[in-house]
Parts: structure tokens; C-alpha cells; sequence
């Protein structure tokens, strides 16, 4: 048994869902396991990490608007603003989200179902350097 | 140290939650573990995992309607039906939930709480085979 | 390769994000591993576990008010109130967050980025005694 560490950087060009599924792969097979498991974890408090579907780029639009509408900008509704409105609507995201994936990875190949996709959901308009750490133990 | 993997199905009726402890367990007491880390990993992105209340059915009952309700079906609201109005909403409630549930073993016995039961969340209207990927690490 | 497991026990007096980083970097310092993988597991149903800013008091208030308005105590509203009014509101918070987080450790530390914080929030109204499952493999 053994583990492997590593960091996944990745420019994001504002809000959205980034589809980083091939750069994690191509991580784990440069690992050379068999079996194991996978750990992903974001760094940040206003990214965080999603598993959905790959398929049909509308379902993407949707849930951005959808993460957009239940935790809206609104100058009056927030304390905390201070790196401007978009600030406390992506901690929101972020916290109804996740910032941390465990994936098994089995015969060599991460356990992602046929329509899933792992993104970086970005949560600030601006674009910014996102970091995310890698994990992975076993054989 | 050793791994074990394995894959629990699970024919759901339709939307709510399904209990799945006691196949989880099952599968985790045969691994023969007495100290370790569980993985329970759902392959679909219109189902989730929850861990919620074991007792209540009144509980679970109140998280199926408040989940309908903060992620409705409304034709108008999405641009994503391809597989009916069930269909965007589906990917919704995964997404505000989780798809994976990491979990400790110690003495033989996972963490759970007295109260706490592990979920199948299915979002769907209609009968769908669900596939989840178990990973456990340990001795 | 090593596992070691342990137990953190908190006092919250009432609801909000109550800070447990240092009480978990702790742990994991006196297990003296280099390299491994952290996991928090909380044993509750009322009470959950979320990574989020660490510097502005005013975010987590912002915060804690966002999951008190979307998922609100309203005795119209659910079916389940066994313990009261904040009963249901707290299963709905602790299912919109997570009960469990998996970080890497590296170094001899943490993966968390710069700005984040380890909370444990209390969704319910009064003191409550929580115990969270700790988990470390590695070496």
C-alpha cells in the first residue's frame, strides 16, 4: 500500500462549472494504481467541487443559474461584502456544495458513472487561480 | 493494510429516500475489518446519498417535500427536460445533496450515530436501477 | 501504512459555526504522520460539518443567516416536531451541508487553503453535547 500527493492548478475565466475530469484522470494514471482511493479537495472558500452530468451542456446552464437564484447577489441581504457583491453569494455556493470528492478507484479506473463529469464550480465573476489538492492511497 | 471493493444495486420504486444501512453493513461486516475507512460512492447524477434520521418516518417525509420544493419541477424554469420535467429537478437535488458518503470503521462497527440511517436519495419519478461503488480500506 | 482513530467532543451553547480547527489539527499532530488522509465524521442528524471562511466574523453570520432562511423554523410547514421548532429546521441545514470531511495531509499538515476554517454548526436552539469520529491513515 502506498499514497500519492499532488495539486491541480487551474485558471478559472469566472462563474461557472469547469469540467476537470481528464486533468484528474490523467493524475491517477500517472499514479499507477490498481485500486484505491482518490481524494480531491479545493482550497478555497468561494470554489467548490461538483459531480454531474457531462452530457448536455443545458443541464450545466441550468444549475449555474440555478445556484444563482437561490443564493442571489443582493447588496441589502449581506453583511459581508467585502470584495464586492459577488463575495458572500459564492461562500453560499460553495457552502451548499462541497469543497472535498473521495472517489474509489477500481482495475485501474475511477468509479465515475457514464454521465458524470467532476467540475470546478467557480463562484466569483473575476477570473482566479484555483488550487486543488490531490489524494490517493492504495495499490 | 488491505482494500476491499464491492457494488451494492438497488432497484428504487421512485423519488424519496431508501434506506440502505443494512446493506451497507452487511457488505462491510463480510470484509472482516476491524479498523478502516469506508467509501459509498453513488455512479448517478439524478440520485444522491443522505444521511438523515432513522427513526422518523415524519422526518423523512418533510426532507422529500422540502427538497420538491426548493428544487421544483416547473416546465418553465429550465432549458434541460430532455427526460421530462422530473429531469433538471433530479440533477438539482443531487447536486444541493452528495454523491459520496465517506464513512470510519472502528472496532468492526462504522461511526454512525444512534440516529443516523445511510440514504438512497432517488430523485426520479420513475423506477430506476441505482449503482453504487463501495471501497473500504483497513485491517 | 498506519491507521489511527479518535473522538472530539464539543459543548455548543446554541446554534451558529462554531470553529474546531485547532482542536482537529491537534489530533492530528499527536498522531505524528507525515502524509495521510483525515476524515471528521459527525454522529448527529441536528449538527454538521462545513469548511468555510475563516477571517470575517461578518461571513459566517451572513452565513448562518442564509440557512436560517432557506430552510426555516415554521410550525406550519413540517410534518416532524417531536423536539420543537427548530426540530425539522435542523435535519433540512445539517442535509443541505455535510456530517462528513475528508482532507489530505501533507507534509505533516492539512491541505486547507489559507482562508479556511473547520466548523462544526449547531442547528439546534440549545446546548447540545456533539461527538465527532476522527479518522487517519497514513505515514
Amino acid at each position: 500500500m502506498r499514497q500519492a500527493s499532488g495539486t491541480l492548478r487551474r485558471e478559472t475565466p469566472g462563474q461557472g462549472l469547469h469540467d476537470i475530469t481528464r486533468e484528474v484522470a490523467q493524475w491517477v494514471e500517472a499514479q499507477g494504481m490498481a485500486q484505491g482511493l482518490l481524494t480531491l479537495f479545493c482550497t478555497h472558500t468561494s470554489a467548490s467541487l461538483l459531480i454531474q452530468e457531462n452530457a448536455a451542456p443545458a443541464a450545466r446552464a441550468d444549475l449555474e443559474r440555478y445556484f444563482a437564484r437561490i443564493a442571489p447577489e443582493d447588496p441589502t441581504a449581506y453583511a459581508h461584502d467585502d470584495e464586492g457583491p459577488d463575495d458572500m453569494p459564492a461562500h453560499l455556493r460553495a457552502a451548499l456544495t462541497q469543497v472535498q470528492l473521495t472517489i474509489p478507484l477500481n482495475a485501474g479506473r475511477l468509479a465515475l458513472g457514464t454521465w458524470q463529469g467532476i467540475y470546478l464550480f467557480e463562484h466569483r465573476r473575476r477570473p482566479h487561480r484555483r488550487t486543488l489538492a490531490l489524494h490517493l492511497i492504495g495499490e
